[in-house]
């Protein structure tokens, strides 16, 4: 049993080569659409696309979160098309099944080693933070 | 009335030049002990010590958190002593006052400005994971 993953994208993220407009055609947002054609054949993976995850300089970014989960942020996806979506379908299945969210290195694709921008603990719960 | 917020700040982070060792004299470590002391003014700021929040490049790091809101990932704050500490929490006092954690820019401290890492939105309510 996994718990849900939301995985966020940022659908104004474009490379510096990339006109503003059209800003359905900018990498995010073709990777926003490409994950949310993937993602029905991922049960449990809710793809939000998001205006900015504010990580303009790595485009495309993405995001990982769960309930009682370290959230993940990745940036630098270059490939924003079908192929690029399941894989990070595929990574963001295992983050659903790793209980902390934390995917063990070895385990970890080399998109994730290389594009890390952050992470950041579950909030406490209620219990520790009356401690 | 304001919601609890959470600040994480990282207590590996140490700047190129310092020594690994004693990891408690690290730029981290030290800001962690200045924000627990400042903290004790600041009812309504959980002060949470992180092993690492990946942000290695730019230390340190702190991050804003609190349910329903926007999380916010901060680094290259380079002072680490008692006011350092009280402009962190100010703006942690800031973060608190914003519904949705979004302090408005011309009200956001330099510091914000420049040293945003990333930014995270709340995770869907359970009414809005189920559309």
């Amino acid at each position: 049993m996994t718990s849900p993953v939301t995985l966020y994208v940022c659908k104004t993220c474009r490379r510096p080569e990339e006109p503003s407009e059209p800003r359905e055609e900018r990498s995010g947002a073709r990777l926003a659409q490409a994950l949310a054609a993937a993602a029905a054949e991922a049960p449990g993976v809710q793809v939000v696309p998001v205006e900015c995850l504010s990580v303009c300089k790595r485009p495309v970014t993405i995001g990982f979160a769960a309930p009682g989960k370290w959230t993940y942020v990745y940036g630098d996806f270059s490939e924003v098309g079908p192929e690029a979506a399941s894989r990070i379908l595929a990574a963001a299945g295992q983050y659903a099944a790793a209980p902390d969210g934390l995917i063990p290195w070895k385990e970890r694709p080399d998109a994730l080693k290389k594009g890390v921008v952050a992470r950041i603990p579950p909030l406490p719960t209620l219990a520790e933070a009356a401690e």
